[in-house]
């Protein structure tokens, strides 16, 4: 162990190697539960390529795990410590490189957080669209190694749709190129992609080159309100069958609305089984677009339906949508006594014709088990977070929610589904991965894993 | 080889293996020059999943290589087959599984004709956006297997932004199903990715699920002439540092303009140096982008400016762009007296701000090896086809304008470009491929390919 600190003191600059036993504790896991975590030997914190090349380099030579870590703001345990590891955190490679807007391009080091990103290509008149609930804290790398989705996918895609080119540090200390800067290429096998949403088991990330959008138009926003999740679901599938693809168009159920109104109230309708949240930037048309899907929610069965009065109501109903995981970690909170409640958040997306069905099978899984469920998320998408009301405190309160979990994997699946639609495998869904892509594709993972890092040296344990 | 065929036979139905000569000379290449090509033993044409799973497992069995084929458009000889092989010809899987307007999806085989998933999608008011210049005859297998690109890219991306899963034998005969039918997903490596673009080198694609789009809406035209390549490159990239998204934004060099007047005579200025060819189909908005992109061209240098008068005018336009690869092969072919001129079509794409400099820097190519370069291509995403004019009976032509063809290459890539912006690497682009990703990006191809295809049996040869 000694001889490990030494060899990374020798080759980091002072301060990159940290082994204070308070600060390994606080980078020994992630934001998700139900998953294991080890303890580190040691945190690196590289500001260069050619640091992290000398960090893996290490590891390689004495067989020592290497976990990467961006914010730590992920939801699978992706980002959990095994006993003994490197921690790399990027946390120090936080530099934007370059902002193009004539090629429409930002290249970054992985550290550099989401909002940060976006405020800087929004001093040029550009857009990093994706926008993970994280985005205030999480980091380019982590939403790179995770493919992190977001608000903004129904209209505007997931975070490896602005991936054009990546520098990533193999498992031998190699440094990998993928990718380019020009707006198309075929240039052989599609590496980028292949380390996007890898999760840090080929390789980690040193550098990123981004595509850009031109900077978002105005929109406009509605709020549908219905009797039940199913008549929201039906207004999602009309909405998408009659080809309009608004910018946003989010769900929340009866039990969010019940926590936000107790987080922050807003005058939220409490007694509505479901409220769907849209929006349009089509700039001249969004209003014709809006009224549109207004009619088709109301089709579906609303119980009302209306536009917000302008700008500010707009932006409150969208922090209403980004404080719904807040409200509801208090709403589990204060669910038990002992201040031992908590939240299992789960992820899984439908073909949007199977969003209906989603919904009402999951209230179902909520009577059966005798837990409390509550979902919100992308519609859009067909992608969902079902978040489960735990009692950490008591391992049957624990065993039960575990059971609600894998009926919603299993539901989603049988409906044609994915059993996560942006958080990623991590350790939280693995045997469930392994359930979706079948034996063949399970080899045929292992077999890439085998080619890239074959002494498994790479985030051990993850995806597989 | 008897007993190949025997196999082959006992496992296929009557018809599906075939060995006539004629026929089996018909299946030695696709359109791409420069590229060598074998006699293949057999070609066979299976009609489902199993029957290709049943002919790659006799393959594996005898260590025969074996060759994937679609409609054998492709211009970088990845089709070409080598002596000996099995040819596996996709034509006759060719049946649309499904169109889901709900969740804007298409199940195809692999040997449905670009045209006629179109049309049919059309059907259903929804688009398959991808048009590859080979639309009419290219199979949508092949379209995946090379991540063909087109004139709608400019907006609409490549067509491995529509492939949303796969069904693809593996070099073991085992069937691997990748992806999902979900608008969102990250369980996994992206294996759907790994294959689009692999060129038959991974697998055989036997099934896609492609998302669709809303039908598109009705677009405005506008042309633009200039004095220089230079110039209209510089109006490409004004045009994209303003934020602005045409439709289409096509340049036609001089050379290409009197090879369209001479092939169907429609009045374009045989006297400009270069003409942009410009489309917006933002409805409502539409008429003020193009005045803004006809301001930025005139700024930028342009002769002239003029909006097609009516939607008949527009598409005439189109067609002459889409008339421009038959009409410049005729002037090729006329070119030199005893009908052996002919093309060598490259395909090389910039950063856009570079557009100007490859143009450039290509005429002066040109004049230095002394041979007639006609330029055409997607100026919008800098993806450029230089295409020079050979006289194939002569080896000091064929070599003068292979070192040509070697001198644009290397342009692209000091211009930060790559070797191929849409037509892939095949054989025609082996050596460039391994300049432009280094060895250690050959070295991961090889333990991917080598992972996936450990005999070597798929392809062999190309890519790689």
């Amino acid at each position: 162990m000694a001889d490990l600190i030494d060899d990374l003191r020798a080759s980091l600059p002072d301060g990159a190697v940290l082994t204070d036993p308070d600060l390994l504790r606080g980078h020994q896991r992630d934001e998700a539960d139900l998953c294991e975590y080890g303890m580190p030997a040691v945190v690196v914190r590289p500001r260069t390529t050619g640091e992290v090349a000398a960090v893996i380099k290490i590891a390689a030579a004495r067989g020592t795990p290497v976990v990467p870590q961006g914010a730590r703001t992920g939801l699978a345990g992706a980002a959990n410590a095994v006993d003994g590891a490197i921690v790399l955190s990027t946390a120090a490679m936080d530099r934007i490189v370059e902002v193009d807007p004539v090629n429409r391009i930002a290249v970054v080091q992985p550290g550099v957080v989401n909002a940060a990103l976006a405020a800087e290509v929004g001093r040029h008149g550009l857009r990093y669209p994706p926008d993970p609930g994280s985005w205030e804290s999480s980091t380019i790398g982590g939403n790179v190694a995770t493919n992190a989705g977001g608000m903004c996918c129904v209209k505007y895609g997931v975070t490896a749709e602005y991936v054009l080119g990546l520098e990533v540090v193999l498992a031998s200390g190699e440094v990998l190129r993928t990718g380019r800067r020009t707006a198309k290429g075929v240039a052989g096998y599609d590496l980028t992609r292949l380390f996007v949403g890898s999760e840090g088991t080929l390789g980690v990330i040193t550098e990123i080159t981004l595509s850009l959008r031109p900077a978002a138009e105005e929109s406009l926003t509605l709020v549908a309100v219905f009797p039940s999740t199913a008549a929201a679901g039906a207004a999602v599938a009309a909405i998408s069958a009659r080809g309009l693809t608004p910018s946003l168009l989010e769900l929340l159920d009866q039990t969010h609305l019940i926590a936000l109104e107790a987080y922050r109230p807003m005058g939220l309708r409490t007694d509505a089984k479901a409220l769907l949240l849209a929006a349009s930037d089509t700039g001249p048309r969004a209003a014709a677009d809006l009224e549109r899907i207004a009619a088709l929610c109301e089709e579906a069965g609303a119980d009302e339906v209306y536009a917000a009065t302008d700008a500010e109501e707009a932006a409150a109903l969208l922090q209403a949508r980004r404080n719904a995981h807040g409200a509801m970690e208090k709403y589990a909170a204060e669910a038990f006594p002992h201040g031992n409640g908590g939240l299992i958040i789960d992820d899984v997306a439908v073909p949007r014709s199977a969003l209906a069905a989603l919904l009402d099978g999951t209230e179902k899984i909520a009577a059966e088990h005798g837990v409390a469920i509550g979902v919100v998320g992308h519609a859009g998408d067909g992608n969902m977070h079902p978040n489960i009301v735990v009692d950490r405190a008591d391992p049957a309160s624990v065993a039960q929610c575990r059971r609600a979990f894998d009926d919603i994997m299993a539901l989603g699946l049988s409906l044609g589904g994915t059993c996560t639609g942006e958080h990623g495998v991590g350790l939280l869904k693995r045997a469930w991965l392994a359930e979706e892509i079948g034996p063949v594709g399970l080899a045929v993972h292992t077999a890439i894993k085998q080619a890239l890092d074959p002494a498994g040296l790479l985030n051990p344990g993850k995806v597989l």
